[in-house]
């Protein structure tokens, strides 16, 4: 008998979450830990695996699970490692996958980065159904990105492809996390949305809600809050992010010409606040043979689950992977 | 029998150039027909019909030949037809591939753009020979790309995908011929060498050879020339200009983590005079997971028959295009 259900793990800095789920993208039983509880790997593996084993139980036992996908931060597809990840507790490179499936009695494991499980879910289960050509884009504390060419996910020769949170979209700009400046992620994740409000209230003088607040405590969050007031100032804000993504997704367009652009995660709850002025400077940048051609779409995975649905999806088609490459 | 050859066709703006290639990537017959003489299409496909069958005849005839490939301007590998081509003199959408097929009794044709005829002909006889994942750049006239990803051309869901002479590199920046402002090819074609050192010449103050010159009469052969004599000035534009290919492929290897990239074309004779700044630029301006990785080459085909091969090795692998899509 085909085996019914895989299992998807998301690991954050702060939370790992994992699920069972059934072949329609449905999660039936989940749980978590706490990512950064757990200074030594193998205290977290092995909280994990009792973890995995409780949910994998209430689903009727391993013989129902076809595999196992995880989704981590700076994971590598080619040999199931994490490998550079700053914001886990774990340094150097580190062959999760193997240890993971030590963990179950042997289910196989594929682990990919978050974005990447992302771009697997909402092909899987989400937006980009029945689609080839399509980048998910995912919005949060960090900007990343899973780019999908001819229906396989880019890992290139290195297996890290689709850092485009990382393209440098102004030269001599922000400084980002990386270590550089002007990428994408500095002006358009949640901390650069921040950002951008701070700079707006030094360097302007209009009114708005988020005037009330000490500066240096303003988060994405607030900044969304003052937009559904219709705060001015902070609507020019949207216009700003949107119109720098949008700016970017015109020359990601001329890259691997995208069937879509697929949104996903915590600054799409702006809804057309976002999308609009993202279209807008799409086209406005687009080489003529890609104008008009391109959609942006929200996920449509539910946003409680995407994240574990994302990398479950990867459980679908688990292959063997080798930590000595 | 295995058929033992393939025919090439590179169609420029000025002249159209074809042969029969042999597996080992050696021209054996080749021929030419002046582009810009046929302004209508019927005329130009009835001419180029007549010298493919002499070079065919001299091969042994259509028997001997497994299939065609094209290479032209904004050439759809999808339909095989000719799209948006402003350097030809033919509007519209034209069916080119299979117009040529039944100029030659029927043998099949495949037709892309150019620059993706550049990056099969590196895969197949060149630089790309066991690459799995590479880009091709070529810095001619124009800037045109071909992206290979996992073994495959990257085609987008249009069939356009690959135009990164059309990323833009600095916003409100130069006028492109593509009418937008900024792009890659504005600044780092062999047109936007010759534009940067009528600027060079216009806002600088120091000696340089070019100032024996009509400024605007310098092509990009005469800074070449003048860089070849050590010209102070010349010599800082190539850095300028390799500065700018290295930066914009620092956010190219962040896209598809290629193991090469591959240079193509006029402007790679100054060797180490462009290759020295753009990898010092690229590695200057790379996220650290991708430092060091990525190599950058030179084509290793032949240059005189470089287009030919490229655009015959798709004759290797061709399939009925469908000028319906």
């Amino acid at each position: 008998m085909e085996k019914p259900y895989v299992v998807g793990i998301d690991i954050g800095g702060t939370n790992t979450v994992f699920g069972v789920v059934d072949a329609r993208g449905t999660v039936l039983y989940s749980s978590s830990i706490k990512t950064g509880k757990y200074a030594d790997i193998e205290d977290y593996v092995a909280a994990l695996g009792q973890g995995l084993m409780q949910v994998i139980e209430q689903a009727g036992g391993p013989e129902k699970i076809k595999g196992i996908g995880v989704g981590a931060p700076n994971g590598n597809y080619f040999n199931g490692c994490i490998e550079f990840a700053p914001n886990l507790p774990w340094k150097g490179k580190i062959p999760l996958a193997q240890l993971i499936s030590e963990q179950v009695g042997g289910i196989p494991v594929a682990l990919t980065n978050d974005a990447n499980a992302a771009a697997i879910g909402e092909m899987t289960y989400g937006a980009a159904r029945g689609m080839k050509d399509f980048i998910v884009i995912t919005l949060g504390t960090g900007v990343g990105s899973g780019i999908v060419v001819n229906g396989n996910l880019v890992y290139g020769h290195d297996g890290f492809a689709g850092e485009l949170g990382h393209v440098i979209v102004r030269r001599n700009g922000r400084q980002c996390g990386c270590g550089r400046q002007g990428c994408l992620e500095a002006y358009t994740s949640a901390t650069g949305v921040a950002r951008t409000a701070r700079e707006y209230l030094e360097i302007r003088k209009d009114e708005s809600l988020l005037r009330e607040l000490d500066p240096s405590d303003i988060t994405s969050k607030d900044v969304y809050d003052a937009a559904m007031k219709n705060d001015k100032l902070v609507l020019e804000i949207f216009e700003t992010t949107g119109a720098m993504l949008g700016e970017a997704f015109a020359n990601f367009v001329a890259f691997s010409s995208p069937e879509a652009i697929i949104l996903f995660g915590g600054l799409t709850k702006a809804g057309d606040l976002i999308m609009e002025p993202i279209k807008h400077a799409m086209e406005a940048n687009m080489l003529k043979v890609f104008e008009g051609k391109t959609k942006i779409l929200f996920s449509q995975l539910k946003e409680s689950d995407a994240a574990v649905l994302g990398a479950s999806a990867l459980g679908w088609e688990v292959k063997t992977q080798d930590p000595s490459l």
